[in-house]
């Protein structure tokens, strides 16, 4: 029986050897698995952008394939290494919050506890369990290691709060959860909490005090340097600005706030 | 049968998580697919860099390589998907003249706009092209599905020129056409080209004001701190600086001129 | 009989096409090799650089893997391309020394000179021999060609000097030789060394005017904003800052000191 792909996604960067380091691990376990890398460069210690880009990406990952993400920053501390199946996956995690967002959306059927050191790498650090705990349960999992034996089996994971979009009667308020590599400017509100909230009446927004006025299907569609609302390919909404970049125009940060409100009479 | 191995060569950058998810989709209809990473970091949108690049990575490739080139300012407009059958290669990309440089090496069997949705994924956004429509082609046809069940063929692309070099009597005029990691600048003049036109006279040359006498064979012959011409690893001349980064010293761009003339006599 | 797995360390980055068109070179040779990069972000010609992470990463990689190691400056010059065996594993690179502190703990069993131009590839340059020398060599050697073929078997290599932590009386000094992501500043001293030396005096240190206190076993430990030694994932001690970036808070470099001397009186 095939190894199981596994896919990873960090905040180790590709400057050093981390990564290269945790693929040899985990080579040694699983000979010939193949890896995938999904990003490296969540920011360092960030848990929350760690979880927007797993949660963005896990769907389209074959059934079966098993996600490693170490962005983990009280290595050493008390927090407990998991892994987690579910319907469709596997996660191999701190517990810390980055995986609470995608398990929303899973059908969760085993949280383990990796405490078992029968799995773990021989020479065990307090400072890289990506290398130590992670990357071995990953292998081991992928080439069919039942969860049950790694550790012991708990009820729930740490999570964090992720919606947060607030409601009101005649405003919506969301916020910068993402920049991509364009300076596209994503936001947490979905192309359809805009529909519903503005209905036929339209809407008028502001990011740092700049009006976004329309909602266009596709890049093309806009203004030469006009700023505009994108369904992304992330699932929602996005700030873009024709032909150059948002991110710069507009000196945004992740956690700016973004609102809308209800148009006036168009 | 085996899958046909996939390199990819895109803008998308390795801070998001496009890349990832163009392979996960990928992996979900060829599995364990090879992939090779070509580059991600061709500036945004800039169809010339990737033309650059492409052309000068091809021929190291296996045959029946199927390269998935997504460098696509025009997502979502009119420009076509397309997927090239060659001789040797299968390309897949946005019809944007980013296949134009390397097809005129090439033997073209087949073209075809990949108008079929039953070969995109599911999910189709106006946005993401790269995960929706050109990643599934390449899997497709790397695991053998017939490029005419994919579209409709067509006869021929959209071309962008990429010689360049003026030749006059007494002077020859290329420009830096790439920068690489170590300060190197690629110009789009062959050896041949410089060899032909200087003669037995020799060559004096200029770019920036500075001058270059010498073409070396390799970096070694070049004395400290000289600027000098070298045939490069992508088959033009380089200029470089012994020891040191010849964009830097001359703050350099892309576009940049470099004026050849033959040498009084020496 | 299976490839053997290449494990790749250059200096190369990742924004042009030279790792790509290794691969790409490689996988013409032996299809279906299992590439996994170590990192391509070494200081551009940095030997010593690569020499540390290369010796930092083998151990953790399965027996038989072969190691491509391209951290080039004599590119083109009179040094050797060579291919080592070890008891363990194969290790590709230019005979300038980035070998000589991972064999230090290897046992050596070939040492080959790579003049056998049957096993280069056929279009050969002076400026990229990581694509017609090395790539070439490591593919060979996965698929099972001996090295005994590809060349004039030589007695010893280059050899660079890695220890470098003077010990004297009352003061131990070694030096930042690694700074991972993180701003973790890694120094050459282990900490046996440091615990050999401070004894049960405990021992006070400074590095650019700044005190080192304490040792802990792992981050969490620390107080907020303190500066401490940690034994890192690479086997060394680690100078880190709680909850943020050590290199940027001391604008440390590469190269610079780190002063060890017995505590007065705990």
């Amino acid at each position: 029986m095939k190894n199981k792909p596994i896919a990873l996604l960090t905040d180790f960067g590709i400057k050093d050897n981390f990564v290269g380091v945790m693929k040899g691990v985990m080579l040694d376990i699983a000979p010939g698995v193949q890896f995938i890398d999904i990003t490296h460069q969540v920011r360092p210690q960030n848990i929350r952008e760690g979880a927007f880009l797993l949660k963005a990406s896990v769907n389209y990952f074959p059934k079966g394939t098993v996600f490693l993400v170490v962005v983990d920053p009280g290595v050493g501390s008390e927090r407990k290494p998991i892994a987690v199946k579910t319907e469709n996956y596997f996660f191999v995690a701190p517990d810390n919050g980055v995986l609470s967002p995608v398990l929303e959306n899973e059908k969760v059927e085993t949280i383990m506890h990796l405490n078992n050191s029968r799995y773990f790498l021989d020479d065990f650090s307090f400072t890289f369990h990506g290398r130590d705990i992670f990357a071995p349960a990953a292998a081991f999992i992928s080439q069919g290691t039942a969860l049950e034996k790694m550790g012991t089996e708990i009820s729930k994971i740490k999570t964090i709060d992720f919606s947060g979009v607030k409601k009101e009667k005649q405003s919506l308020q969301g916020e910068i959860i993402f920049i991509d590599r364009f300076g596209n400017l994503v936001t947490n509100i979905r192309k359809k909490e805009l529909l519903d909230f503005s209905g036929k009446k339209g809407f008028k927004a502001a990011v740092k005090n700049r009006e976004i006025k329309r909602l266009y299907a596709f890049y093309g569609e806009a203004e030469e340097e006009e700023l505009f609302f994108c369904e992304g390919g992330f699932g929602f909404l996005e700030i873009s600005l024709k032909n150059d970049n948002a991110q710069e125009l507009l000196s945004a940060a992740i956690g700016e706030k973004v609102k809308l409100e209800v148009a006036g009479n168009d």
